[in-house]
């Protein structure tokens, strides 16, 4: 179904809201979308679509069970702070709980482990934050407050599977009026599959009723009407993650063909941290960590970034 | 199988460790929790062990795609903090990342939003938490404090269906030893079905060939094992949730017959947090808020845990 032409093209253009229910906050979301692009548009800046997390695919209508992807939303919530570095506005498409920009660096920390009591009466009574449990949190704080103060980041949360399709959907046409300023850094790992509701049990699946037969479609490929119909000037950037080395750049290039946009960054699941190929129609390009990189804890998605950053310009003065 | 004798036990009780991959810390925490009950038993404490969370199941051997079970791990954590309120040391087996007692009141919260920073030089500079953006914060870290001077809390991890169930059978070998003044509240969300290693793909499922079919196993209900030979001493509560009302007691009350333990909490998806029916072989008792009570924030977990508590008293005298 990835390759063939028709089908795909109208699931995900036309039918979406036959298939998959319309969330009742999409085009409020939209609106809110659409004023963050345009505003920094004017102010000079570039505007990234940062997509992170994995999507839920509900088994039940009244859900129990679900099929779920792996996914903790680092990848996306460290991109998110290398493109505010760059001067990005960034609309942070993730799933409800992954990462979070910034204080993702913070999240195997209990924090009542590191809050310290401070006695006095109502007024003078304090709760102080031990610094030395939480490594660098003034320098994060400090930066997390000033891209709050500045508006440059705007949070949209998902959870399903329907709302992640309806969200980018919606976001892909907010950011079509400005153009190839929009990038779209599309690092959520969305399910391939899904049961439509119409062959969806009402009731949590009885276990007494024997084993479990799961069959499930495909999911509509978003990227083709994202290119194609919805934000057609805009820089597209998937992501492909395989654990099988041997197919991983043949699996990037069909990407390309088939959805005609301009990078898929490749990686492998047990090597992701520290490796990932940049894929374009003419070129690949290997970024890695060197051992003392990794030491000084510096991340690949700042390497990424930069690269993307670099390409974005060339892109943009064609 | 739920009903057939033979198979289950044999499963969940021999041959768990053919089907399921043993976590290599198991006879570690195994003896930790030894420990951590007999201490307690000596001080005249009763021990819980908490299950709380969903089950993680692979669909492929590098996990890229998993089931899961819905459950954020909530009646779990705040029962723990009522069975620390009425005395008890608790054993809290949970899902990583799942709700944990005293911090889950703070889960919705960005950290960052609610801290300040108050300059001064590196031995002065301070940052401070904001207490009314975290409410009772100061009530709650002192209990938490206590409650972890006093080492009452022993926390467990797990992530995957496999993890769960051996570090489940672990913690009920190791209670074994204190008889009676153990109970079991078995409040996870335990997955019925699985794909057995054998039968994995190692690698990503890829979406080019086209719809998924998948077929799973039943997982042994290891509650019969547990009552029978681990821990036959001791009181065990477990959970039933189903969507369909109509059929909520009488799969209780066929719980109760098939595995011969001493409580079941009944509950419905949509009212779960109102509402529950407390089933034994003879008797049925309905808990639920009072819209009062429910604008006081009174939870029902505090009415199963005291309900409970008296029922273990009872049980111990026999």
């Amino acid at each position: 179904m990835a390759q063939s032409d028709v089908p795909v093209s109208a699931a995900a253009a036309g039918s979406l809201a036959e298939e998959f229910a319309v969330p009742s906050h999409v085009e409020e979301v939209k609106k809110v979308m659409s004023e963050f692009a345009e505003q920094h548009e004017a102010a000079g800046r570039r505007v990234v679509l940062i997509t992170s997390g994995g999507t839920k695919v509900p088994l039940e209508s009244r859900t129990v069970r679900f099929l779920d992807n792996f996914s903790s939303g680092r990848r996306g919530a460290s991109s998110a702070e290398y493109f505010l570095d760059s001067g990005y506005a960034v609309i942070f498409l993730h799933r409800h709980r992954s990462l979070y920009p910034y204080t993702r660096l913070y999240t195997g920390i209990n924090l009542l482990d590191s809050l310290k009591f401070e006695p006095g009466d109502e007024d003078t009574s304090r709760v102080l934050l031990n610094k030395k449990e939480l490594p660098n949190i003034v320098t994060v704080l400090k930066r997390y407050q000033a891209v709050k103060a500045a508006g440059l980041l705007l949070p949209v949360e998902f959870n399903t599977l329907s709302e992640y399709l309806h969200l980018l959907k919606a976001a892909a046409q907010a950011l079509s009026s400005i153009g190839s300023k929009a990038m779209f850094y599309l690092a959520a790992a969305v399910s391939d599959f899904y049961i439509p509701a119409s062959e969806m049990p009402e009731h949590k699946i009885q276990s007494s009723n024997g084993p479990l037969q799961i069959s499930m479609k495909m999911v509509p490929k978003m990227l083709r009407p994202l290119v194609k119909d919805w934000a057609p000037k805009a820089f597209v950037i998937s992501f492909k993650l395989e654990t099988d080395p041997s197919i991983l750049l043949e699996r990037a290039r069909r990407a390309l063909d088939t959805y005609n946009h301009q990078v898929v960054v490749a990686n492998i699941l047990d090597t992701r941290r520290g490796y990932v190929v940049v894929v374009t129609k003419n070129s690949q390009q290997e970024l890695s960590l060197t051992d003392e990189e990794v030491q000084k804890e510096i991340e690949i998605e700042d390497k990424i970034v930069r690269n993307l950053l670099a390409a974005h310009t060339h892109f943009m003065s064609q």
